[in-house]
């Protein structure tokens, strides 16, 4: 399709050949990104299911593989890398003639659109576990999951700060950048194993995902307080309130609209007729809501959650968990392999003088973190037979959100090189143990099917939702006595 | 999702609080952009499908609306726009704090992105396209299409470039460029009307689309003829028989191949368990085809649809193709709309002298473009039913194919602003046309149930497909006689 840029009916003279060869090379550039992902997502997801692990875990190690640490594939220009370094760009150089000139423009829009890609990948993750969650049941459990969220926040940051202080003789600020760094929870991550795992809908599953999405917002608060002392010294207190009436605001808005929505949701998409008549008014009301979410400084995600919650009220739920979950097939893959494609594991290699240094507070750093959330089950009363410690291992993954820290951190020059390549090893650890961790403590199914498990029952899509059985009936001839204790956690 | 471009680890200091906050707003953008485009391509869709014309009409036109001829809410850069012009960014520099600094990189970064996800769009749409036609049905139409597709490209060309030269005075390198111009068929537009009547399987619709097809490789074909005679004065045939080469090899190779390649890929999506096990093997092949089609120098689409043959031949064609309609659902509108909003009305404008002097030689091509198609029916041979006026309707939409050649032409110096103009005019006015046109030759279904109708009946995704019903009805209670001719004109 290199017509595309001559569309344009302006004649800019001249300027339109060279557009039209790079608008080409682009769209070369990024179905050839995209056939690395998906190569890189299915072996790794595939391997890592015949394990016994979450696929998920796969396409993060995919990423790895395919990115910046080993074979240079995929790599994104922010960390300062160029077009020479990746590897598909040398490939359409020497295969589609790809102008050296023209090289560093690709890349950069390249990089770009699969960002981007990404991007679009985790709202639609998140719009589509909002879409598989329950208001209700996640109201029923939002005690729970707020004590969950609010100790998972300050017993890590508290723990990490004072320990950085008097243990490592750190100072206040960069201790607190680093304490700040250990509160975030991963809801993308977290949200994917418990859905591989069907255990989105039990009662640890719903604690998770609702203190997830608590801890998501009171990260946010905490960024920005400490950002702001960083850079002036002092706590912007205006800003903090802001973010804490808008959050607050955003999230019963959309609970309460949504109840009066959903009924227009229906009686609009029942008077359409032409293709695309659920899945369009549904994806216009999610990109709504991830767009308001963005713009009152939340995350798009929360407002793609918020979305696919509302709409999980309507009756249209089922037929639209089914048309999202090839698309989300399509897209979310991107967001998991590039978060592993940006890892740069460098940072663990203790050849590098800085990394040893770094390796001995990252040692404290994980110990916290983990400790710091896996705690918080303890917390969870009224709910005699629950699964406590997978509660607290399902907070343990930071993923990109712990990564934002890290990155005000180094930009505000408030972290030395060594603190700041020790959260960053705290935040790579957590993200890639709390799957197979969270595969462990979830040991085996329920035995009442849940509303993804239902799915293959009836879907058109069955193979595509079967994960793990094959290893979970291993793992049940190998102890029976699990059959048992599996009923008991999920008595939701 | 501000977090994406914190995820790199190499900590380039205080580069990634602005890229960080760049970054968050092309989200913003896209995300917006996004909901402009499924809003207008929905109401578009809608109106249109109401009136009892293709919804694609629809979408085009409600491209046209909130593009660069009215709303300028989606407008591109390409046209010589800056962002100061673009509505969607005005308001997110009103809304979401977009510096006016940030605000070209934002408009362009964000125009790329939904120029690459059209591009995506129209590939998945081939793709599906692809899905739904048969290999043997239109092997066994070849012949037919073939002559077709060759008359209907010496037939205007001919035409045009003969009666601009002696009735306009024109020279004959710019009389052959808006000769070559009249060659073109859009198979995107003419493979959707096709689909949306549930026309694609009928003998008609796969000679249309088996010609278009071979009228695309033509075009690549003409137009790297008339480049290098425009640009040295003589025609560059080392090209050309590289084309032509390379052009069978890779659809004959893609059919060969295909046959051993369709066992393999069953083997390999039954062997995989975890999610996306069907359609991301199909997107990689897919792909990877259309890479491959670009790369040498054809278009990417027509490795998609080779890839989409290919697997139809499959037992997983119906799984595979429920599987697609959501994802064409979402991305193929991107590509209507955005072929609408890039389409700039101002070259209809009497109003502009050089317009008007446009016009007159605009009335001429549109009529050498639209008799220089319709004819081409009347070459099908050995079969008397067949609606030979339909098959011409078919080919004569240019859409974006015949603006490529506008484009070249504007961008070698060989054209006036008239004559591109009055190019520009032709290519609009077939491309509206030809879907109500199309609806009118083809006035009433077929009463044998298409693949696609299939699905509806045993589909999850049912009402999405259940196009023009009502229409169809009343034509068909208003014209009894219709039903008969309706079942004549389906003898595949």
């Amino acid at each position: 399709m290199q017509f595309i840029d001559a569309i344009n009916f302006s004649f800019p003279l001249l300027a339109s050949t060279t557009d039209t060869a790079d608008s080409s090379m682009v769209v070369a550039a990024v179905l050839l990104s995209l056939v690395v992902v998906y190569l890189a997502s299915k072996v790794g997801g595939e391997l890592s299911n015949r394990v016994g692990l979450p696929p998920v875990l796969g396409e993060l190690v995919g990423g790895v593989i395919i990115g910046i640490s080993v074979l240079h594939l995929l790599v994104f220009p922010e960390g300062g890398t160029d077009s020479s370094s990746s590897l598909i760009i040398s490939f359409l150089q020497n295969t589609a003639g790809l102008s050296p000139q023209a090289a560093d423009g690709v890349f950069r829009t390249q990089s770009e659109v699969i960002s981007v890609l990404s991007e679009l990948g985790v709202i639609i993750l998140l719009f589509e576990i909002g879409l598989e969650s329950n208001l209700k049941d996640l109201m029923a459990v939002g005690i729970q999951a707020t004590i969950v969220a609010v100790v998972g926040v300050v017993a890590p940051f508290a723990a990490g700060t004072v320990g950085l202080m008097t243990l490592f003789g750190i100072g206040a600020v960069p201790a607190i950048f680093a304490g700040a760094a250990l509160t975030a929870t991963s809801i993308g991550i977290t949200s994917k194993v418990l859905s591989e795992l069907g255990r989105l809908n039990s009662k640890e599953g719903q604690i998770i995902l609702g203190a997830a999405v608590i801890d998501d917002v009171l990260g946010i608060i905490v960024l920005a307080v400490v950002a702001s002392l960083a850079k002036d010294g002092e706590v912007d207190v205006t800003k903090v309130i802001y973010l804490i009436i808008s959050a607050t605001t955003f999230l019963l808005g959309a609970i309460l609209l949504g109840n009066v929505f959903n009924k227009t949701f229906v009686a609009i998409v029942d008077r359409l007729k032409t293709r695309g008549e659920l899945v369009i008014p549904a994806f216009i009301f999610a990109f709504v809501m991830a767009y308001l979410a963005a713009v009152i400084q939340l995350e798009a995600i929360l407002g793609a959650f918020a979305a696919g919650l509302v709409l999980e009220e309507t009756d249209k739920r089922k037929e639209l968990q089914k048309q999202v979950i090839p698309i989300a097939d399509m897209l979310v893959p991107i967001f998991f392999v590039a978060v592993g494609a940006k890892t740069d594991l460098g940072v663990l290699n203790p050849a590098i003088p800085s990394n040893r240094e770094g390796l001995v507070m990252a040692s404290f750093l994980i110990v916290v973190a983990i400790i710091g959330k896996v705690i918080t089950g303890l917390t969870v009363f009224g709910q005699p037979q629950i699964n406590r410690l997978a509660i607290g291992v399902g907070m343990i993954p930071r993923g990109e959100v712990g990564l934002v820290f890290a990155g005000v951190g180094a930009a505000s020059g408030a972290l030395s090189k060594p603190l700041g390549a020790a959260i960053i090893m705290m935040v790579i650890l957590t993200t890639f143990l709390a799957p197979p961790l969270l595969r462990f403590v979830f040991p085996e199914t329920n035995t009442v099917a849940t509303d993804s498990e239902q799915l293959i029952l009836d879907g058109a899509s069955a193979p595509s939702l079967t994960i793990e059985t094959p290893q979970l009936l291993v793992s049940k001839l190998n102890d029976p006595s699990s059959l048992e204790s599996g009923a008991d956690s999920q008595d939701s």
